[in-house]
């Protein structure tokens, strides 16, 4: 039986951790109507969409907002058992859910840097006005298209994920 | 051995056979520049964006025009595949890559549905005016989430794909 590859799985483990706090804390707040959101993350909100001129969150369109309601009820359950299987190590069952969790974060991340690098975002006073700016905004969103497809391609490739599924039902 | 859903791989054969030129005649032509179009296939995209008040075909946002891409270069190739994996039927190596493009296609379907009944359209020409248009406009799109999500529900949970997989590699 092939040894599980542990330098990614701690990875892969450490990325699903990072996610909780910040779906919880800036994901999901923008989903709440502005009067509801608690008012320490209303500001973080504010003070990220300035910084990094991100006109997804205050403003999200309508595709985006799927997305959003994807991360809150779809993702954020998966995140939990993630991370306790990467963490633990050598869990062959996460293998499904992890290729379904990956490709639906890499098409989620394909809509959301096309947007970030090819939107007319000159009629909004948020948005990216720069090409500088677009870069920077584009490397904070990259690391959740880039880990999602290592994870897929270790899910699919990787002769310790690779290999028998046991069968659940006859 | 559990014997295979065969109306349902037939129904999956099809949908993918239809896709096919559908993708050809009508996704591919609106990536080309207007004056690359043939003339056919230009009037065919116009009567289609006219008759259903679709706004994504003729001036697709980048978000969308990222899943055309999609489309063209990783979809297309797996529907020749599919087709024949299928209508063949019995074939238990199509479940990953049908588990991938089924999350894959119905992650962009979410995006597009919610920008079909959320977008605000008032300030473009094109795109649905009334509910009903929305409506009709969203009957289009709709089996393109409801077939990825059976074939995802199916290389899930039916007996006969949810089954060993035989190893590839040591």
């Amino acid at each position: 039986m092939a040894a599980a590859p542990r330098w990614r799985e701690r990875l892969f483990g450490l990325f699903f951790l990072s996610h909780i706090p910040l779906t919880l804390l800036v994901d999901l707040p923008a989903l709440l109507p502005a009067g509801l959101r608690p008012r320490a993350l209303a500001e973080l909100l504010q003070w990220y969409a300035a910084t990094f001129r991100d006109p997804l969150m205050l403003q999200p369109p309508a595709w985006f907002k799927a997305f959003m309601y994807c991360e809150a009820f779809l993702q954020m359950p998966f995140f939990l058992v993630a991370v306790y299987a990467f963490l633990k190590g050598g869990c062959r069952w996460i293998r499904t859910p992890a290729i379904i969790y990956s490709t639906h974060a890499a098409t989620t991340l394909f809509a959301i840097l096309a947007h970030i690098l090819f939107h007319d975002f000159e009629s909004e006073h948020l948005g990216p006005q720069t090409q500088r700016e677009r870069l920077t905004l584009l490397s904070i969103y990259l690391p959740y298209l880039l880990i999602p497809l290592l994870i897929l391609v270790t899910m699919l490739y990787n002769p310790h994920y690779n290999h028998v599924e046991k069968r659940k039902r006859k």
